[in-house]
């Protein structure tokens, strides 16, 4: 199953890292670690095997793929030697990814690109491309009446307009080439009316909203403990300290409060009440690509008690993240391969904010994706 | 369904604060926080209600509870207008506490726990009792060569060895008077053979080992989501300190090791290999029914790149463990009724080194425990 | 030497928990813990002693003192029993606190507080009376022309404006008064060059800015230990979460904005440079009286090897700050008697924000204290 | 002033960290982060230059130092552009690296180290070696009658006995050989009153033990900020966790014990009493030469209100004290120069357990030692 993996944003540090780990997983360079699609309960043959995935994307960004590899090195992100042993292998994705249209109308723009995916489809000989939003994040998109209806928006997007965030225009196009579609952002993407209902009549699954790496991924047992101990939490703060591109761009107010939010829902929705307290995200040009969260949990127990819990998590996020990716790419086309459509809630697992968002417990989510996953493997050997 | 609970170390922390949260449920001066058993997804007819149970316990101290619970409060474990306001109930309980058994053979000290238990079911009229032993950790007992069999455990009873540990005499009592028995401590308790076969004998349940009330609970919602997003635990260290009469046990370096192995076991079996890193316990008086645990993994990520995270739980021990005591009474209580028998393994949930050990993993342990109770209160329905 | 501790703000947290606090140590209820002058270093017989100090104050708020005292002792900040046995001499310095000046033009309110000042200071024939100002943080106040001349200033303060915030207008009076002033708070109290020079006119000391009790104080050793070890700060950053009514107060983000500023500096000074990173200020009702701050630093060593420290202060605000008022009240009481007039450098130790700032070391400010101290000791040892 | 830094552990991660960097520094690859004696405080004419210093020194094992380098540069403890450029210079130094003497009586040995010094000394033509011990720390060594006498220690090393621990035998030879000695080891080294006697009779100037470079440098400013500041620490413990040569070594048990005796003495000599708590030094591979240490600090303020405090550091223990070992051996040739004997208190700033400890404040010590370093170069000036 020759699978195509569209990276939106592949020249920054998640797509660098998720290409270069492809890549040494083909060769044999490197082990799965971090490979939830490794794991003995969910591998299995209805998943393109890594030397199926080929890559290709878009970025405005022109650093070739092997310099970004070399800052990564540099930063202790990627080891400095798969790098080196990989410079052909990355050179040859290089030839793959498209500058980000930016001339034109909307459409003009939604069209370079489906002609952009349809061409890689086709001189590949791919049975399928799934397009995978990892560009920085947006600011909240303000509402648009198009928003709500394909044709109005069509139309709405030959016109003058700046009609659909960038996220979304690539949801758009992604669907126009008949390509399944996955957010590991926060930003919009195909979460509007209009998109959903294009993905609906193409047939299409698609997956979101911002990959779960760090202090979302630990809240999202932390707080399942809180609540199967009858524990009363009361308050919960935290403090996101972060450098590299995505903490660059996350210094603007706006993205800021695009990521925040989509971090906040989660502690509402596990515990049955909102505790007090506040998550920030600052950048720290320092950190680099390493994140360090710091949350305080105070807490009540029986007869009142007040107690207390603090966790600091020092993670790599371009490395927590770009074996997600890849996962959700395989999975994504396994998903399309067998006929699902629409949002893939099973995909919960992944992301901080996920779409039509079953239960952010990270163990609940996990017996959905193991289900699903298993679903997947029997049809596909039903089929085989 | 009226239900003895028995509390061997009736006067300690673990137990003065059970009693005093007991007495105050029932008298409806607070809530049910840190009570899994009141819990939506567990509450149920099944149960005796906190006004179904009545206290009693073994002691070799003599305090009266009242200026027990005084230093609690103190101490900011109990609030001091609760201890205060149940003045007269807990002088009731005092009187339930019997000094424990120190004379004679182990045969004797036996028949004394079983008269003493006897009297209590019937001078209360109660349906059941269910033996719980609170009292201070032992060290590792020594084999004997009759303990894998009753009968001949018996006959060694009556001689004038030490052949069991007082958790083992007392458990070896409950069972001969007919009673369930939980062990909340590290100590051995029922986990010998002959006592195994003892408990078939009389048809009984039990429970245990060692309540899972800080670092250890942390743990197992920890371990699990490095194991389920495959990220390579390198190392896993601990510290814990505490005060109060459990840390002055655990300043005995042997108590202190029965310990550290009953918080060891989980990595291993959670993730399938044992990270580097010791755990240590160190007793601070200065810390009183607190502790304090500090933690820190170093794990590899995507092609190894090294991360960590730390973690400090400051937890009032006596206050986490308390709710669970009564937990462990009540749902032992209806499994008795029920007809249940042998070790409890659906009650691993509660412990740190849960017997007949189905699972480490904190989430998997709810879900086994949910089915549990449903099973149980479906029967309870059933019958009535 | 009779002395005045006449408090702005009065019925505040900080002041309350002084106030009992020189109460109990005038009964012998408790010992001097966190009073620097009662440290063998600074002891001695220029000082007022604690039998010595009499209160007064103002504030708009009416709550009896005996029942903010209360709630401290409910919040853990004051031990039950010292509130309880207290109650007859809160009462009469209840009598002592005011209702702040709010009618009429500033000059108007001016004069009030002048003659709140003179009564006092008659009505016990005390000495002197040091006006310290610990109430709620003000917003930065907006410039003025009259801010640069005292006539200036007395003109203004006659028409309808607004001319100075609460703090400085207290710090008028108190000069009007001839009573010396130390400021506590991060407001702009005497730092206008028309009260500069009123202070200097009627001869007097003053003292501040902005108490140092929590991340200021342990980052004014951190830092000169980073200085002296030639070790790079790259970043440091910091997360304070506090509740209480300072708390309250600090959500409002022109306050806050104050607070950071005053908090801001010292790492430049210190350190010769700026290091990456933010302070932030949260409010988090549930952790009451007691703050929160976490602070990481991330610094390089020989050839640029990167490393990093975190702490957590966990500190209950009032009980830090109120002997420090006690120690400034004490020592700015021995300056004025000394004949120290402007601002007293040599009290920088106790502010995050000092006066004159001559250095930001806490180990440097003590030395200047204890000499300081000692002068004072000397003259008076002459004099007597 | 050519200087030769003769290293006892020469191939060790401190030593090899302490030669690349000093010859980095001298071919100008890098600057002096974290050497102390180039702030300006304290540079000046009287310290031999980095291109003055020439090494050698001593190691049972053979491993070239740039293989050695290539390691440390692997784990991130140096840059691997340095440890490249400095090839040629690095395989000169290995040609000063002499096996340790093992064969023959301890007099033999101690001949064979004098040998060697002395022919390193003619060799460069130097004015003077400074010996440093920066080998494995020692068990704890065991008493024996010689240990107080010169003359009697001779005749004893003569035998067949091991009178001498090894960092003791290198002391004495450096003394018979004319040379200071440096411990930056917790090991006995010079610290017996026979070689005490030996050096004065040599007129040579020594200093130690233990360089102080994570936890103790810390808790070296903290515990002046509570005692300044009169609070009551109650209890401070502390858990060190790291790998490394160092880290195996201290797995065992006496090397153990005798480091955190060295670690432990502070406390009590800064606070005036010794509070609660435990410090733990535990083996943790995965760390590599980087040491994570996390203290837990309890205490007292104003009316016994209860407080906390917690760090975390996270460095790398070569690279803290390879620039401290640059820094001794600069300042100990210059003391020497100088006319300096006996034990060098006023360089107590580098020592967690400083020889004729005047003070354990970081602060004070900085005072001592900038004023020394000031006389040396005041001495040298005039000399010069
Ligand atoms: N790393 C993680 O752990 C993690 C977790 C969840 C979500 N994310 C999200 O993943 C995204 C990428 O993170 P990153 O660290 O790689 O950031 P980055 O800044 O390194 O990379 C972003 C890339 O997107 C490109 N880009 C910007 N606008 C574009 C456009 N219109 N079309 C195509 N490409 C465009 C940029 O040129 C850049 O190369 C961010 O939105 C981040 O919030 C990351
Ligand atoms: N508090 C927790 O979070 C927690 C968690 C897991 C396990 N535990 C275990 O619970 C037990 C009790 O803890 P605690 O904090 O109440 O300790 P504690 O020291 O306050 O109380 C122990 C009591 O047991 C009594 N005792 C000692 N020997 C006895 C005997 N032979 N027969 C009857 N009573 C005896 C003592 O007199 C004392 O009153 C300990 O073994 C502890 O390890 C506690
Ligand atoms: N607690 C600390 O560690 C600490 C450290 C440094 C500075 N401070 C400063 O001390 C001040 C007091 O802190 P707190 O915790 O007691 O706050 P608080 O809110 O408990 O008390 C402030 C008091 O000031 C009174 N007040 C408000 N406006 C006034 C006015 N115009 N005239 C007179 N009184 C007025 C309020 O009614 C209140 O009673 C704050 O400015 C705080 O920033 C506190
Ligand atoms: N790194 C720090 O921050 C720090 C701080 C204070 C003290 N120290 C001390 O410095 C010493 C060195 O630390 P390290 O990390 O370099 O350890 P290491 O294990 O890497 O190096 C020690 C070296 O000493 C050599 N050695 C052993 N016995 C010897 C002998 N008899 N004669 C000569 N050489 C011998 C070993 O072969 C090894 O090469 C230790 O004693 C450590 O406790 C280190
Ligand atoms: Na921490
Ligand atoms: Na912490």
């Amino acid at each position: 199953m020759r699978t195509g993996v569209w990276l939106v944003g592949a020249r920054g540090s998640v797509a660098t890292t998720s290409i270069v780990g492809a890549l040494a997983l083909r060769a044999g360079l490197t082990g799965p670690t971090g490979c939830v699609t490794e794991l003995p309960e969910l591998r299995g043959p209805a998943l393109p095997s890594f030397a199926d995935l080929v890559f290709g994307g878009h970025d405005p960004v022109a650093t070739p793929l092997a310099k970004r590899a070399d800052a990564l090195a540099a930063a202790g992100v990627l080891p400095a030697r798969l790098v080196a042993a990989l410079g052909a292998e990355l050179a040859a994705v290089d030839h793959e990814v498209r500058p980000a249209p930016a001339d034109g109308s909307q459409a003009d723009r939604a069209a370079a690109v489906v002609a952009d995916l349809t061409a890689f489809r086709d001189r590949h000989r791919l049975d399928r491309v799934v397009v995978v939003n990892v560009s920085a994040t947006e600011p909240a998109a303000p509402p648009h009446p198009a928003h709500t209806d394909p044709d109005a928006l069509a139309a709405a997007l030959a016109g003058p307009d700046e009609v659909l965030p960038a996220s979304s225009l690539y949801a758009y196009a992604a669907f126009t080439a008949g390509c399944p579609y996955v957010d590991f952002t926060p930003s919009t993407g195909a979460r509007l009316p209009a998109l959903e209902t294009l993905a609906a009549r193409h047939g299409l699954p698609y997956a979101g909203h911002d990959g779960k790496t760090g202090e979302t991924l630990v809240k999202s047992v932390l707080a399942p403990m809180f609540a199967m101990r009858h524990l009363t939490v009361r308050s919960w703060s935290g403090a996101n300290l972060l450098g590299g591109g995505d903490g660059a761009n996350l210094a603007d107010p706006d993205a800021n409060a695009a990521k925040v939010r989509s971090k906040d829902r989660l502690l509402g929705e596990i515990l049955g009440y909102v505790p007090q307290g506040h998550t920030r995200i600052d950048y720290v040009e320092d950190l680099g690509d390493f994140k360090t969260a710091w949350d305080l949990v105070t807490f009540a127990g029986f007869l009142g008690t007040p107690m207390r819990m603090e966790f600091t998590w020092h993670g790599c996020d371009s490395a927590l993240a770009a074996p997600l990716v890849l996962d959700l790419a395989r999975l994504t086309a396994a998903a399309h391969a067998a006929g699902r459509r629409g949002p893939l809630a099973d995909l919960a697992f992944f992301f901080k904010d996920p779409l039509a968002a079953p239960t952010h417990s990270l163990a609940e989510q996990w017996d959905r994706l193991a289900r699903f996953t298993a679903a997947l493997h029997a049809e596909h050997g039903g089929a085989a």
